[in-house]
């Protein structure tokens, strides 16, 4: 596995250690558009390498000028869309998104990235990396396009589970630090809670119970605490972390991407109705390209599961070979950064504090928070 | 209460026999904008009286030169916006808000207009109106810029309660429903029950008892029920009804402004970097304008009350006189299309045909539907 042969568009370079495990056959588009992103992704991170999961007779025809940083893992069968979870479960072991998960599972890649069924992914992942030791309920994260200097905020859960009572929003705040420190490079997030609004009687028992939970939390925890936020404050700077549980926050994102797409389509209709708009979208092309490229979807594509033995990036199903390699950077970086450990870290401490303040650590792991492992890199 | 004057920028008109309620002290840019939207508003419907609420000293000036359709009642009071409700409704009798809310439970006009406090204006409206029979949370419904030939979507509840049981969702879509007739002229909406996907087996129970509720109810309740929708839906020509409880139509409802903020701004700030996209601005400013027309939301602004014995128009407590003029022009057409009235007959008449189904009418009046009173002007 030595860089023995210049790879694509890059000089040769030593392995950087970094093995991402990638499926082959999860995305509506076929592997030919999971390989086009590949071939990106090693371009710009010359120290990769790969372990490619799916038929070894489909890939091995598509990856033979990819050199030898990629390597099959022969995987028959793909998980479908319309797969339940429970059946990928039962009977999914020769899948390419088992092979894919599995790999990182004994240790042989440091993250994984599927472009496939998200249910059957979390599925598949919890059953094969565990659930980290004080994790209730793992979560989905997002970056969200915001006015901040990073132009992201993170989001979460955004459809992991569409429960979440005090204890998990909290346990979402710790990790959705965790993430925004390393993904981000944020060294002191600034955490806030989604609801109705903003004063602290508003909104639902659980939120209020999280609110102090999270107060309390917040010193130790490396965190600032803003409160509660609302709706219009997700792509705001007045927070890096929104928390929420995954039924609203899967309702806030696709509100945002529908939003967003609506604007696109009656902004391009705009742009070409009459002569003179005509003209003056011929001049300003560049500006709405600078503005595709601060919010195209495809540049932050990956939700990310946390809470999990492992790192597990979730690509959009319909991601196209920009959308799968930018999914493969955030995993390569979150990799690098040992992220699936210091989240680890985080979380089993201030379980431990918890326990060692005499509380039951499993449903309240809030009195206490530390995390000496994580420092921001 | 003749018109013997012309009035601003428009030929004498025949009074039309509706009369709007206006609160003029609950915007936070004061009494001056809400005359000034009064103002538009008159210009464009010859045949409107108005009742303006607010101190007598204050108002007198502002209103000089409307004319007789105006006509002022005094109170000498104002809610704030950080007013709790409770607070409101045992101490608010001499608010201009009370007032407002007054003359419709009286009789003395059709619908009521108020800038202010949200929570407090259904506190009053609830205390003073009452419910509608059959109506056990009444609802915030709000209008979203669409891809439909209407252009707009109906949305509730988007914050009147952040509960919502099957049987609520039930009487949203029935509301909602007549709102989409009177409101958009929409002779048979399709009604979306929002959801974080779109298979049955997804989501709380209490929205797999209401898809079953709401399965039954629509071929007498003259809608055509869609199913599950998500997020992407709410601003798509699949759907013109969408129902969620309080809570996640509020979050969803401040994501989607809050997204459309962003986009703008990045787009202003795309469209003034560098000289050739700064001509290309000047070219297609037009576009740009026909953009802002279509979403927005001075112009569809106006949250509806729903289920209570009157209708109730909340505008954004921002609304300049733009979005001041396009609730007045929403409380007109709803006034003269004797909404509050349809709309009780028909959720009176679901209720009815329950009980005679042998039903517990209160908590399911799901079972038949029918509102022979309601039809699509």
């Amino acid at each position: 596995m030595t860089d023995s042969r210049p790879s694509i568009g890059s000089a040769p370079a030593q392995a950087d250690g970094v093995v991402i495990s990638l499926d082959a056959m999860g995305g509506d588009k076929g592997p030919q558009v999971v390989v086009a992103g590949l071939e990106a992704f090693l371009a710009e991170t010359p120290g990769a390498r790969v372990l490619l999961h799916g038929p070894e007779q489909v890939l091995t025809p598509l990856v033979r000028k990819l050199g030898d940083r990629v390597r099959i893992v022969h995987a028959p069968g793909a998980v479908a869309m319309t797969d339940k979870p429970s059946q990928v479960m039962r009977t999914g072991k020769d899948t390419s998104m088992w092979s894919a998960v599995d790999v990182v599972r004994d240790g042989r890649a440091q993250a994984v990235v599927s472009c496939g069924n998200t249910g059957a992914l979390m599925a598949v992942s919890m059953l094969r990396l565990r659930k980290v030791p004080g994790v209730n309920r793992p979560a989905i994260a997002c970056l969200w396009p915001s006015r901040n200097p990073t132009r992201f905020n993170v989001m979460l859960d955004v459809g992991a589970d569409i429960r979440a009572d005090a204890e998990d929003l909290l346990v979402y705040a710790l990790m959705g630090t965790s993430y925004a420190r390393q993904g981000l490079g944020i060294a002191r997030p600034r955490v806030g809670l989604l609801n109705v609004g903003t004063e602290e009687h508003k909104g639902r028992q659980e939120l209020k119970d999280a609110l102090e939970l999270m107060q309390e939390a917040a010193p130790k925890g490396e965190f600032d605490f803003v409160g509660f936020v609302e709706g219009s404050d997700i792509p705001s700077n007045r927070v890096d972390v929104i928390v929420t549980d995954g039924f609203t926050g899967n309702v806030a994102l696709k509100t945002g991407e529908g939003t967003a797409t609506l604007i696109a389509g009656l902004l391009r209709e705009a742009l070409n109705l009459g002569p003179l708009s005509k003209i003056g979208a011929l001049f300003s092309m560049r500006a709405p390209d600078r503005l595709r490229l601060r919010i195209d979807p495809r540049r932050v594509n990956g939700g990310v599961f946390l809470g999990l033995n492992g790192t597990v990036i979730k690509s959009h199903g319909s991601a196209d070979a920009t959308g799968v390699a930018a999914a493969l950077t955030l995993a390569h970086r979150l990799a690098t950064a040992g992220f699936a450990g210091r989240l680890a870290a985080r979380v089993a401490s201030a379980v431990a504090l918890a326990q060692d303040n005499g509380t039951d650590g499993g449903a309240t792991p809030a009195t206490g928070v530390e995390a000496p492992q994580e420092q921001q890199r």
